[in-house]
């Protein structure tokens, strides 16, 4: 058996204490990811490079994923606490290409949390698992005293059925791959923030909150031969992507000027200074194609009710080189480097 | 699609917010389950009356369950949140039969919190992951601001597999049948309290914190026709005995002589104002067998490591009602009813 170690692996006299930006999808977090949980807990299942992992049962495939949701303020425009918890493990499960089958609910709730607040969680959360074909198959409810907590803290794990075969991997990202996106980015983000700081814009902008299971399965079924499928969630497209590059070691170029970002958001960011590259979505992904099928994986996505706004933002260079570059809307190329903390704590 | 519905099924007036118990494992949480999230989220699978669900996946079936952890303190004799989370999802999928193979691991950690505690927590995890024969298969980190959650809560979802073709259930359970217990009861639910309240006893009361797969699957492997198991956490003994009767609609007589009590237990439960026989346990469980199997099933119990105490406490009555019944020390009945909300709160 192995015995504890005493020499935790982040230096003490780095970071004495946890910090926001660890959970942030940042640098700090990916560092507290690989020298302490994955040094602790090493198998072959968990070293798999996605937001959920695959596992074979007899002669099934299927993913399993986790995700606790601590967003703040719970309701905000486009959706809620209840809602994001149930399409942010849908779309963890999806990236993968699988059919999302199973939900697991864990609710920890602060003792004096409204209890018609409750009810309208409980009742998103049924919409939206009903609206994404999942079923809440377990659950369990913790209550913590007042002032130990904020409001509900929800967890979600699910369990997805895959019935492809395809490689949907960062390490099958190939030279000349095309990176298709199925809409406009940074809605989720600067929803929550204007929420939270109580911001009126002209116009009220929603949460791209939605369940992307449906979509995949258009593009999978189209036959088209996905490389890399990934959500844009904490750290938005910039942080995905240098995960990615990270991951297959792969040079990725974005042209900016393609990367949808609707005006309202544009001028949100401006007003806050936040860059809508770094900003979290959570109805976005990216799909990673062979040149060859990307004209037939746009048309799909265009397709779909959740892909309207679906573009084709970037490529895979042939350069074997981990990093992110962005040619801007004059011309001049820039690298995309990951954050190193967060812009945006508690935005999932 | 299903509409909102803004009348809250517990009525405000009763209760306009949630209480502690409402998470205690008694009468409270029971109603909460009931009014509101059985009639939020009805499926086939939910409905099921388990610790975990089964599910059919082509050819293999499976075992899901999850439960959040919010202990406090977070270090206690005996154990850990760490050691506390594997162990109580691994036994949560032990008591349907199931062979615990794979758990999720959700993080939610308050900002400031010490990186050497998460760091003994994590490998806390790994330690009792690595004795439990399980892996941990992914993941999840958040961190909240400080003053909003408490130190460190962890969600555990977990995957087993079910291998037998016994019927383990509460509607299986038939009269006549006998009642095991694998030794004695409320030996975490006063470790956590003696640490939580700084008392001190002439012996330190430890945690009876630990994985149950392996005597369960040794009780199926010995052949025992297993009618039903259930392991004795929040609402100790006497609420998993409530729930049983309820879901079985029988009469259950537990002789109180035969349940095993540590006699340190027994004096810090008379200092504290506690019943022993509602009192959290963590590795603790009943296996509910015909009189047949009874001699058979105690000696495989007691053959191992966590069961060496085990001991018949009580049986099933031919009477048709659910109701739980004690036999007391001095020859008189009573009713051994389940708790409004909780002892003990945070237990787990």
């Amino acid at each position: 058996m192995k015995e504890f170690n005493l020499q935790c692996p982040i230096p003490i006299s780095d970071y004495p204490r946890v910090l926001l930006a660890h959970g942030g999808g940042g640098k700090l977090m990916h560092n507290l990811i690989e020298k302490m949980f994955s040094a602790a807990f090493s198998n072959d299942i968990l070293q798999q490079d996605h937001d959920s992992v695959q596992i074979q049962i007899d002669s099934a495939k299927i993913a399993y994923t986790t995700d606790s949701y601590v967003v703040k303020p719970i309701f905000f425009p486009g959706g809620d606490i209840g809602s994001l918890a149930v399409n942010g493990t849908v779309n963890d499960l999806s990236m993968s290409g699988a059919v999302p089958k199973y939900l697991s609910l864990g609710l920890i709730i602060e003792e004096g949390f409204a209890m018609n607040h409750l009810w309208l969680v409980v009742q998103s959360i049924a919409l939206a698992a009903g609206a994404a074909g999942v079923k809440i198959a377990t659950g369990d409810t913790k209550v913590v005293d007042k002032g130990k907590g904020d409001g509900i803290f929800i967890n979600t794990s699910g369990i997805g059925l895959i019935e492809h075969n395809l490689n949907i991997s960062p390490k099958n990202i190939q030279n000349g791959d095309v990176i298709i996106i199925n809409g406009d980015i940074g809605r989720h983000g600067i929803a929550i923030m204007a929420e939270r700081e109580g911001l009126e814009f002209e116009h009220t902008i929603e949460s791209d909150c939605a369940p992307l299971n449906e979509i995949v399965q258009n593009i999978i079924n189209a036959g088209i031969d996905v490389h890399c499928l990934r959500d844009l969630t904490r750290g938005g497209l910039s942080s995905t992507l240098n995960e990615l590059a990270s991951s297959s070691l792969k040079e990725i170029i974005i042209d900016e000027i393609s990367v949808p970002v609707h005006e309202d958001v544009r001028g949100a960011c401006e007003i806050l200074g936040f860059d809508p590259m770094y900003v979290a979505n959570e109805g976005k992904f990216i799909a990673i194609v062979p040149a060859k099928d990307a004209a037939k994986c746009l048309e799909v996505m265009i397709a779909h009710q959740y892909g309207a706004d679906s573009s084709i933002i970037g490529r895979i260079n042939s350069a074997d080189e981990a990093i992110v570059k962005l040619k801007s809307r004059i011309g001049t190329m820039r690298i995309l480097d990951m954050l190193s903390g967060e812009q945006l704590p508690r935005i999932c």
